[in-house]
């Protein structure tokens, strides 16, 4: 296409701007002592559930708000967790496919940030977009899931790549899917030599404790 | 951002001068009497398991070629393909999260048009950005499957609409998983009244020969 240069150029741009405005994010994160995570996932693999069993988990121990990326001005996630009295701002996105700085600071400002111990954002479900902009998080998590298939590292590596914590979900249905987790887990060591790995089921319950045990000690530290 | 108005008018001079190519692609299929599929799809819905399993099915009767999209250059996908005895052509789109007309083009120009009565094009597993860029395609197919929810039409609204047809993969999981079809059906149906609705299984075959008997007779018409 004629235009691809110019277009690079630009882009370049927006994600200068957009690394600059994660980095003030961040700043005032830290000026209040709120851990932010930014979750990123393929649509289905459980974020919204994930971020439910960790607010049962936890909320009797921090305050913890959300930040819930949509493309659509709909409230499903959002209600399921304003539902367990948790403040949730929703960004819709207008079809647009990943959150950027700008947004979540347009939630944050809608925020009462000195109440908050934990910021966890629900980016919008995307295995690709996500990756190139950075919010201001303090740790990348992605959410994969069994039924998605065992070669999703390999196949999406940049979202894969630069991970805090990486999630297994719905280990439930291990018995009932072709699933290698060797050959997973392979995939993400490579890409993030040593990062944190759980195996775990938000519908059973399983494996949610570790989870939880390793987000309060991060908060614990900040 | 500062840059948005001038990104804006960018994005809308590149999807004018994509859809030209697509329908200058759609024209050079018409005249090969090809019929071209564009199957998009969440990320571990099962495309490539839907691609295999219909060509088992159809490869005897007619000649099928695939053209592969993958933002990493990695070739699981197209080796399974490969592997059948079909013309395959991997796009590797460079990290993008989308195919594009020029790029169909592209691997268009690598196949033996004349031989080729069905082409099958597996988009990147995205629910949010293919929906913005057409190919050249006569069908626009959705593959969403039991694990990743009976919310996703409602969600991404986009990418569900205006479709020719709508597979609901892994139906042999139901049992084991929440999912309401009539929630689910309800949501495709609000964006596209009558259309065709498959459900099948690709791990158990159930439901293949419906979808491959309405790839058949479209294929007969051109």
């Amino acid at each position: 296409m004629n235009n691809s240069k110019q277009t690079v150029q630009i882009v370049q741009k927006i994600l200068t701007a957009n690394d600059d405005l994660a980095q003030q994010n961040q700043t005032l994160l830290d000026s209040k002592g709120i851990l932010a995570l930014n979750v990123m996932a393929s649509p289905g693999s459980g974020k919204t559930s994930l971020i439910i069993r960790t607010i049962e988990s936890l909320a009797d121990e921090i305050q913890i708000a959300v930040i819930e990326g949509d493309t659509a001005p709909v409230t499903i996630d959002s209600d399921k967790i304003s539902g367990l009295n948790i403040p949730v701002v929703q960004i819709n996105t207008g079809g647009d496919c990943h959150l950027d700085a700008n947004m979540v600071r347009l939630g944050m400002d809608s925020l009462e940030l000195t109440d908050i111990e934990l910021l966890i954002i629900e980016n919008v479900g995307n295995l690709v977009c996500p990756a190139s902009f950075r919010l201001g998080e303090h740790a990348n998590i992605v959410v994969a899931s069994i039924p998605e298939g065992d070669d999703k590292p390999y196949k999406y590596p940049n979202i894969y790549r630069g991970l805090d914590a990486m999630i297994l979900n719905k280990i439930d249905l291990l018995p009932y899917v072709d699933f290698n987790i060797q050959y997973f887990k392979a995939g993400i060591s490579a890409l993030n030599p040593g990062v944190e790995f759980f195996e775990l089921s938000c519908k059973t319950g399983e494996g949610i404790d570790r989870w939880s045990d390793w987000i309060l000690e991060k908060v614990k530290e900040k």
